[in-house]
């Protein structure tokens, strides 16, 4: 299954065979201090040249989220969305919680973009999905409903399936419904990282669908956060997810690594290609 | 099913449930110069310090290998085991080809040591298997035949079958062959880390036993391998093996993360110890 997302000058696609799809996460002001700063300034230059630096370190799609205290979300998401897609061209992924800023946002991007995201409770899934299908956008999809995340895989898996099928309902192609299997963090319940790898499992099995996660939330809490969230990248990878909201600076060796030694990438090209890129970014 | 083997004062347990083992790689003179000087002119102090530091950096067992150009194995395997046991304690991997010098060697090793390796090929199971059941010690067994390395996974899990069953006929116990896929270098074949992770997959569910591998050759030829080795230990446990013959210095904080992720570390304890103990020796 083949899921295209489209920018106004890129395109790219998550499928089972190919390469694992980098999206960039650091445009989101929680815990970024500069850039909410920046964000409610409208300080544009400093917004684009972070999201630029994200599409030189690796980022093929760039999740936008703007949500600063103080900020008017509906008034600054397609403001900044508009800019991003200029500069970078890449496809975006609309990052908010705000029907309205969605709305809004999904108005002005270009191309199909991916909206983050739709959860099984029904209030999600009669807000956003409708919006989705009228744009005719990709949607990434938790695994957690009115009752909280599910403590366990199958119950993710069901969770992952009642969307689908709701999404299908609406004419929204499985291809275009990106499933996150939610990864909570492993200091708090060491059944976390092994629970969200089940899920990965049992989805792609299931359901076949492209499986896209956070990496960065499994380490939370722990020392080394590096090293976990490289090893969890590896095994989700090895487990069938296709997608990664990351920070490209930080973890494209380690995806392009894994999409090698799972046979996706001929000759090791793209393992090589990010190589070289990272070292002249760093010289 | 558990595999258990035994130094001279620690055992340690390899199973589907608990900690990946972790075999220490570097008493091997292969590549290493200062190593080979020091096996040579029998120099114990050097070979004991390198045999100690792996034991502090988190090896729970230590390969011997001292076929450096010119030594007599039969003479000095035994005597560098006698003195890496002594100083160490820690369960004893033998690592040789020279049949005489395994028998001198399996003489003089206390508790139950692990014997690396036997092939499919005929006259490895007909030499090997006899020494380890007489000794009543375990054997990594690598899936290759007279016929060479296979190319794909499924061949591979058959030679693993086939060495199964030729133990099983001496009375050796599953539970005492770790099956050794083999993994090739994924810069010369880009297939080569997707055939290996296959494997496992395919060994761990055919005959449940344990799996051994060495994380290193896979990124041989290619930059940056520190990452993949990382990337492909990751993967590799998340398919199924428990046991890795590496540099723990270098790698056993990936190891641990990827134990905690599996859901196989209660608390991240070992996580965490493993992550303070290399803070201390760092310092």
């Amino acid at each position: 299954m083949n899921t295209i997302l489209e920018g106004s000058s890129s395109s790219v696609e998550a499928n089972s065979e190919g390469p694992t799809v980098i999206i960039g996460e650091r445009i989101n002001p929680t815990g970024r201090k500069r850039l909410a700063q920046a964000l409610i300034a409208e300080d544009h230059g400093f917004v684009c040249e972070l999201a630029l630096s994200q599409v030189r370190a690796g980022a093929q799609v760039l999740d936008i989220n703007v949500a600063a205290l103080g900020v008017d979300e509906e008034q600054l998401l397609p403001r900044v969305v508009r800019q991003i897609a200029g500069v970078t061209g890449v496809p975006l992924c609309l990052d908010t919680l705000n029907t309205a800023a969605l709305r809004a946002a999904l108005e002005v991007v270009p191309g199909k973009p991916l909206v983050n995201s739709v959860s099984g409770e029904e209030s999600s899934l009669g807000t956003v999905l409708p919006l989705v299908k009228d744009r005719g956008a990709a949607v990434i999809a938790l695994t957690m409903d009115e009752a909280g995340i599910p403590q366990d895989a199958a119950s993710r898996v069901r969770v992952a399936g009642k969307i689908l099928e709701r999404a299908a309902r609406l004419g929204i192609q499985p291809a275009d419904v990106l499933i996150d299997p939610l990864v909570m963090a492993a200091g708090a319940d060491s059944n976390a990282g092994m629970v969200a790898l089940q899920a990965i499992n049992g989805i792609r099995r299931e359901f076949g669908v492209s499986i896209s996660l956070g990496a960065s939330n499994v380490s939370f809490g722990l020392p080394d956060r590096h090293t976990l969230n490289q090893a969890f990248l590896a095994m989700a990878i090895s487990q069938g997810a296709n997608c990664v909201i990351t920070d490209p600076a930080k973890l494209t060796g380690t995806i392009r690594a894994a999409d090698l030694l799972r046979g996706r990438d001929e000759y090791a090209a793209n393992y090589i290609a990010s190589f070289r890129s990272a070292r002249a970014l760093s010289q």
